[in-house]
């Protein structure tokens, strides 16, 4: 289990700051830290998000090999999560499927697209000891 | 501040998953949680990154847009890391410097590179409130 | 003490929502939680405080009868938001002080002062059972 | 999430002191930490209440722009502070009732109104994430 | 450990709820939770202890068999209770004193007597473990 | 809500320690922390109860004023302890039953009676604010 | 209840070190912290386990007096894991049962057998206070 | 890190209660649980050991490859056990020392030998990420 006091921090491109405050804090829900000409800073869902202005992003998204996002320990926020997708209408890379089931290692998981391309996959795994 | 229940999760590219498993679990002291051939499921730091298989990996290391990492709450934390990279000899990207000294965001920080030019920076702020 | 959980919340006078954002989140340092034409949604120290659009405000500040803030466990964090008010140049209503020196009650305090008249005290009790 | 050391700290007017430990010790369920001949001061679910002596109080209560309260993780809370208001009597401004409904921002709410004209607010979101 | 929602009750007889009041609330700082005519009910370092009014209290305050009060698992805590009854007169059955010095069992401790000759112990162990 | 760390302690009489260990220990599933030939020192639910050995105890039980036990957060640990008593055959002094039922101070309760006639209570508040 | 931040440790036999890294790890799910020619750690359900290369081990498998394993709080746990067990095929030594059917000690419980003939206990019980 | 809801649990051999009693419960100071003819079962230092009555032990303690005990977080509560086992005289197998010296695995260490010659090794690493 992971340290409550610590933070994981990414830094990811955005091609127009703008857009990236319409999708991760208008959208996603997520908390504006600190706005800067170059950049926005994120807590996204208690770890921290860094939108650096770039002009060259992924032209298609791809799943692999680089996309990030947030293993629920608890259904009903992955749940909630997936509705509020739904209600906000935030655009799907992949619709809500379930992977590898049957097997311990089962998830429940949904992709989004950020505005540059970015992936962000939310996943619930049936089984907790597997979200590692 | 986080859930200790969730898990921050990424995914990053690794040409060479030997190489992977001696930089993060040899090294870094990161947990193994599961290994295919494809790709190393890693318990880093509380939270999971998972390192796939792939071919084509940045030729010169850059830290901007994208690199991750943490951000220790704890100073003594981030000085048994710091000295962790020393004593194994880790590849810095950036030795430990201050950034934004005397500034409300000061924070201590250094950047390693991974054996496919991933970057990994970590942080300690001296306020913790600026950790997002 | 508290439940982690739930939140205090609080609604108050803004006058201008560019100003409320300056000292806010500019500022003092909390997150914009969500903006509306007619509000802003912080989350101020883990607690909610809403700033609502609103002509008529407070032409004098006063500390009696309305004022609101954080009572600090830690004095080093108590300390760090005053170090933050002095760096920052926030306008101090009163500047720091020790109240009821030498009682069980006493306690370090100093008060801001929003660009609303909304006055902000955040205080350190030497004993901690005394933050009631 | 909010610091479980930390308190939040309110002052309001009360215009009798008597009707305002009626109100929210007896009636609440407040705790009583400390008073004085000018104020009572009280553990209000957690945080700190300051109710000062005043003469001059709201004539008709206002939601906007001034009111307070918690708002609840758990609905059960919520649900259980609402059927304390009916079997005790407590005063309603606004009876238990929907706001966005069907929207993610969704939450249940009921206001208060103590003796002395303060609003309370108390809240419950079906989506914890909205509670900012 | 103990469990943080669980609370310890005891009830004890006190001759005068007024005095009560006097000793637990403005002496030792505990909030009052609810008053009856005939009890009063305490937060008492977290517990919770009721005053029941009773006639026939004990003529001498006796330390066994029976006392209660409170082992604080840090130093602090205790020492800044003991200055508490310094600088507010409570009155000591026995003065701050080392019991079973050199050993393993070792602690501070102090009794305090209310007014009803109940005997209250408030202690620290040097080494936590020995608590129980 | 108390504090893990600290512990409530209390000191009551026992006639003869070997059925202190018997009711406590083997009968109410505390754990014995130490024995000496004049007490027995008991992790109370997390909490110490010292038996200290006594000639003199009450002859015949009474509720008032002196009882202590336990107010459980969670009604299932109220009522597998119930059931406790009931398969292992613990002497109640009273039966399972509600107090102020209807009212906000509604509470299960029952009362235990240990070897030497002290009273152990035993309670679930469907309120958890009304524990104090 | 244990200290988070403390570890149980056990040193066990294995006399194949691959044999033992696909049973705990890649069976049992376990996550691999540091591997040595002559050792394997690993972090077992939050605690501590090395296997020590050893050629000498038990011809047969036998439940006293030595085994080991996790008591889990939650039933939803135990049942996880019994799946993983079923559905991963790892070996049984003593497939679930109930031991101490009615009385309060009773628990759910499987033993399942590493390759060095270690035997590995899972257990349950209906109340959490009989866990030691 | 673990689950404090849990427990490691470990049963071990024991060729005589009373001795055993003696240096768990009045040496090491674990609290006991419950006791039957052919067991004691304690609650060590957080977590379940069951000492079995056995006849055959080991004739010599030997460190490999059984050997178990705790790894204690914070350096302490690492000193305050080794000033206990000094203090009460508990039987060396291993008189504190530091381990891998100089490398990031570095550890204090030492190991008490109980009256059946079963092995406890405490531990305490200067960098807590090594625990495992």
């Amino acid at each position: 289990m992971r340290e409550t006091g610590d933070a994981f921090h990414l830094a990811i491109p955005a091609k127009d700051l703008e857009e990236a405050y319409a999708f991760y804090v208008t959208g996603l829900g997520c908390q504006l830290a600190r706005r800067y000409p170059d950049r926005l800073t994120l807590d996204f869902f208690g770890d921290q998000v860094v939108c650096h202005l770039w002009e060259q992003v992924e032209c298609e998204p791809e799943l692999y090999p680089r996309h990030f996002g947030v293993t629920f320990r608890e259904h009903g926020d992955w749940e909630r999560l997936r509705r509020l997708a739904d209600v906000r209408g935030l655009p799907y890379f992949a619709k809500p499927f379930l992977r590898f089931e049957g097997m311990i290692e089962e998830h429940s998981s949904f992709v989004l697209c950020d505005p540059s391309n970015n992936l962000l996959e939310f996943k619930h795994y049936a089984d907790p000891r597997m979200m590692y």
